[in-house]
């Protein structure tokens, strides 16, 4: 349950993002407001499905007015608690933690990278788009003084798990993990993994059908 | 429809690289054969999900004996097309393009990385773990000699769309896409986009919610 007084399905849930990013591109072409057929069009995905998942959220839909698109933007965002301005950091400077501090995305969305850990000697007290590389050894100390609500798991797996513990003991709340098995944390932590290797495997199935499955 | 005699649902799917990468684990450790109530404790899902959705393949699952490990594995990867070994190449050799030659997974599932292209003068000749950088101008003639069905697109957004339009020219049917927005492709080309800020934003979600939507 949410504030929205019925159940939002997960599949809903997991679509939102795509529907913000989509707003968030209307805001930017100074797009006042869109009917659901415009944005199925755009978005390639039915205007009953449109309309069925953005009903979940109440009056933002009106007939033959279409959606006011700054109003869903904003709701969506509220929704997915982009306003909360979650603080962020990275352990790992290599290539994916790099790629990810590199990613103009998060910020954009309102997650602040404020520090990045390693233990390559070479690579602390570099700054990766301007954000400090820090020694992993003092990850704790800098989180007691600088609480933080997402972690980055771009570490190799054999320490991930070390990483994830020592991340979730100082008080971080959500692990984006990037590593190749599940993590098992205390139940009030959230983890949101990202299986690259899944992605290929679903590319693979929709391959062999010769379907596009959608998102 | 698949050869298997019923739709399996597009969720189902979705988790069928999940189910893959545990059982495989099973394998490692030699375990031949394991119960949907023991899965479920490593899964951390209900064994009646688990009964639920590997009853779509029929009967790998027999009451006082569990699922034959083994078994289950060559079926799912069968489902999921891994054994058609696809050829893959990444476009962008930046640290994105560095993280996933690197990543492990692709290979091991069965995903054999052929090339790698950038337009950066210094990139090109070298070799990524042991796969060599070409020139992007020479993309084309290469995929024409060498046909290839797995386009990773790692460059930047600026370029995407080009990119993805000489790849489906030269037969690629499929592209993983790791850009911000979405591609427009032939209707018998597949797309699996990997939005990272979409994980993020689903990660804040959860965090407001305090809860764990699952996968």
């Amino acid at each position: 349950m949410n504030g929205y007084g019925k159940k939002i399905s997960l599949v809903v849930i997991r679509r939102l993002p795509r529907y913000y990013r989509y707003l968030a591109e209307l805001l930017k072409q100074d797009i006042k407001r869109i009917s659901s057929k415009e944005l199925s069009e755009r978005m390639n995905v039915t205007a009953s499905q449109i309309r069925q998942d953005l009903n979940c959220f109440g009056g933002f839909g009106q007939q033959g007015y279409g959606y006011n698109v700054e109003e869903l933007y904003n709701e969506i965002g509220a929704i997915l608690g982009l306003r909360d301005g979650h603080k962020t950091i990275i352990a790992g400077a290599g290539h994916l933690g790099h790629a990810l501090a590199n990613h103009g995305g998060f910020e954009k969305r309102g997650f602040k990278l404020v520090a990045i850990f390693d233990n390559d000697k070479e690579k602390i007290g570099t700054t990766i788009n301007g954000v400090m590389v820090y020694d992993i050894a003092d990850m704790e100390s800098y989180l007691k003084e600088n609480p933080v609500t997402i972690g980055i798991l771009a570490v190799p797996r054999t320490c991930t798990t070390e990483i994830a513990d020592l991340m979730v003991k100082c008080g971080i709340k959500g692990l984006l993990n990037f590593s190749y098995m599940d993590l098992k944390v205390p139940e009030n932590v959230i983890v949101e993994n990202v299986h690259l290797t899944d992605s290929m495997m679903t590319l693979s199935y929709q391959l062999r059908e010769n379907k596009n499955i959608g998102e």
